[in-house]
């Protein structure tokens, strides 16, 4: 078999972001923020056939919450209508709130979302800072998470595959590369070419996927699956 | 002229980081703090070819300043000792302390560093918010300060790149690639290579320097040196 034809013959994972921590109904009517709603929107991306639900959980008013009590029910409602769908659970939607972003990972999820570095976003400072980094790495381990890494910038790539070198991540690594975040990285299909390439520099056993976020949805969609990676909506 | 011989011919702008943010005494005894060892520091390397200071002051304990004063006192004697050479003050020394980073701009010197975006540093995240990164940059137009643009990370460089575009930059840009801080970007000479590259499409017309902290500032020094940019020791 040629590397095409096995890169072809290898499934792509879809993951799919129901909610995120940003949008709210008045910027689309669609966007699912309670628990019920996300689990039928899980459940419609599971028909459709995604693979992974990475996931944020709302308060009642729609801000971003890590309360561990949502997270539950989410994944409760996910596993009863999906069953064997992989549940990921982000730890990164309240930035600055420290260990909190952490007080999920009890609840073993399948995956956990994990920056391991810091960068700007559109009105603010993403902050990872290392104390942080490291230790919901090690709480990842203690319950036993596969981390997905998401890399900001060029330095996040590196840096997971450091961390797997000196065995605060597991191997192989699940890197997903993010794009189209203002103030972060835009959405370039070079750039995406150098982070594939770099990575398997850094970490020849890693698996990547890649996600514009907003109007480079699609189009970074399309540059993931044409490299033989995976990708999320 | 070649292409080759053209580069050749290029000047190498050297810039001497007489003290930094970071070292005491204690690290080493050789280390100027109080402003006359930084001047008499400038004015040995001046002698020896360098042809920008960059300048952070420090605190009589040895902590690191933005004070405006301390500032205005290293100008003075570095424009007595070093006539004609270029003064870059650092923006970047106290992060956290917001606007206060750039108190020292009324000065007007020569140049200043600034950061477009964020990234961890060995302990902590180094902070610059966009509006903080607005502001500085506004503060040197407005006091005719050529900004160099510190890129800890690849998206830093475009981020740079775009602010030129929408004018909240000045044209050509002068930017620094640093490596070798600990979790942000290692010592990686096809990462330079990749810099270069995304620097040359994203601005044409810009200039480029490197910098190796620690361990990697001979090696920094002589990749950049190879491929016809500027560096700083
Ligand atoms: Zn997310
Ligand atoms: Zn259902
Ligand atoms: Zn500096
Ligand atoms: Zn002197």
């Amino acid at each position: 078999m040629t590397k095409k034809a096995a890169d072809m013959a290898q499934p792509c994972i879809i993951a799919v972001a129901i909610t995120g921590s940003v949008p709210t109904k008045a910027d689309n009517p669609a966007v699912p923020i309670t628990v019920a709603e996300q689990v039928e929107s899980t459940h419609a991306a599971y028909e459709a056939g995604a693979a992974i639900a990475h996931c944020h959980v709302r308060n009642d008013d729609g801000t971003p919450s890590s309360d561990p009590d949502r997270f539950a029910a989410l994944m409760d409602g996910i596993a009863q209508h999906c069953p064997g769908m992989i549940v990921q659970l982000s730890t990164g939607g309240r930035s600055g709130a420290g260990a909190a972003r952490g007080g999920m990972l009890p609840l073993r999820p399948d995956m956990a979302s994990l920056s391991v570095g810091s960068n700007n976003f559109p009105t603010r400072v993403y902050e990872n800072p290392p104390d942080l980094v490291g230790w919901l790495a090690s709480e990842m381990r203690a319950h036993d998470v596969m981390p997905e890494i998401e890399a900001f910038d060029l330095s996040h790539i590196i840096q997971a595959a450091l961390m797997a070198d000196d065995g605060r991540l597991p191997r192989p690594l699940y890197v997903q590369f993010v794009m189209g975040v203002k103030n972060a990285m835009p959405v370039d299909e070079r750039v995406l070419d150098f982070y594939i390439e770099t990575l398997n520099r850094y970490a020849p056993d890693a698996l990547w996927c890649a996600a514009g976020i907003g109007a480079g949805q699609i189009v970074v969609n399309e540059w993931a699956i044409a490299r033989g990676g995976h990708t999320r909506t």
